[in-house]
């Protein structure tokens, strides 16, 4: 089962590195790191590359797609590349996926036209711009698409994606051979349990990145 | 402050991904990815690659340290160049950390001898033998070393670690950031939480991988 990890500039490393180590636990799964043209992609901050192995034109029946949020939506015309790409595999695809702001990539695609979805907490309005539903839900199902909220949640996505398509049990060897066990030593993981001032701050630093 | 993330060959993602994209949300942290020599590095089932901005030649005083697990802490001869930069930094580092088996690297290059520490549940034997104390801790901190559990416990480690440098209020706005609100949709994800028989499923399957 070949899955295409979308890289583009900007990305955000941990919205696809989640979901590959839990899904590349999978004795079936064969996954390939796809961008516009084969060869090294920056993530957001510019601190680290991965290397593409292929390019859009090379991957054309993935049965997986996972698309990753970053720092890019909001520059669109930077991703026609993608946003070509993404309609057509869409098409023939078992499951289409997102995390974080990736789902305004397949909104923007045409892919979740008043479909129920969720992203990034920061931008669930943006998310509506484009003509989805925002969910402030972590994993949302639409048929076959799957949006995961912010950054972390996209190995949430991938255990809820192998729950469904193998069963519980290789969800919970998934879980344990990544020993997913959270213990974060603060609760402050959604807008919903963060002091406003915390929200405030993240919301004035992302705004800041978004717009710099 | 520099944060050097170690890649070796058989490194696992998220052991670094994790810690990376959540100190990295912090303004004044300088992340460098740091190999034997500079270039593209493989992780533990070849199917991507990361490259390293620097060899270990040019990093020589780092403030933070993270090294990750993977597949490669058997066959240790294959790691001496880490194995020797390792003592050199750690005696200037602020923290030396690890994810995963990254702590058999610290023990086998003499940093954790009678320590507590903690690894991968399925190797804490083998941390043992390298002359560690293993605890069965997600995040285990002694001195300036903190070592974690498998693989996404790096998160928990890093938040950890934001908390300890920076405050709660930073450990909040970070995992905020990330949206780290965990929601598996099922819970086996430490072997006192799994099924016997989920244990011995992924006891089996990581044993072929480890000596495959």
């Amino acid at each position: 089962m070949q899955v295409a990890f979308v890289l583009y500039p900007r990305f955000t490393g941990l919205d696809l590195i989640g979901p590959h180590d839990a899904l590349n636990s999978l004795p079936d799964v064969e996954p390939v790191f796809v961008a516009e043209s084969a060869g090294p992609v920056e993530n957001e901050s510019g601190t680290f590359s991965m290397v593409a192995s292929s390019s859009f034109a090379e991957i054309t029946e993935p049965e997986i797609v996972v698309v990753p949020g970053g720092l890019g939506h909001r520059d669109l015309d930077r991703h026609r590349a993608l946003l070509e790409w993404l309609p057509r595999v869409h098409e023939t695809t078992t499951w289409t996926t997102s995390v974080c702001t990736g789902s305004i990539m397949l909104a923007a695609a045409g892919l979740l036209e008043g479909a129920p979805a969720t992203t990034h907490w920061l931008e669930r309005d943006l998310l509506a711009e484009h003509g989805a539903e925002p969910v402030p839900d972590r994993v949302v199902r639409h048929g076959k698409i799957f949006t995961a909220a912010g950054v972390s949640s996209g190995i949430d996505m991938a255990l809820t994606l192998i729950q469904e398509m193998y069963g519980t049990e290789a969800a919970q060897a998934v879980q344990l051979g990544i020993e997913y066990d959270p213990e974060p030593p603060v609760d402050a993981g959604s807008p919903e349990k963060a002091p406003k001032e915390i929200q405030e701050l993240v919301r004035t630093a992302m705004t800041a990145q978004l717009t710099g």
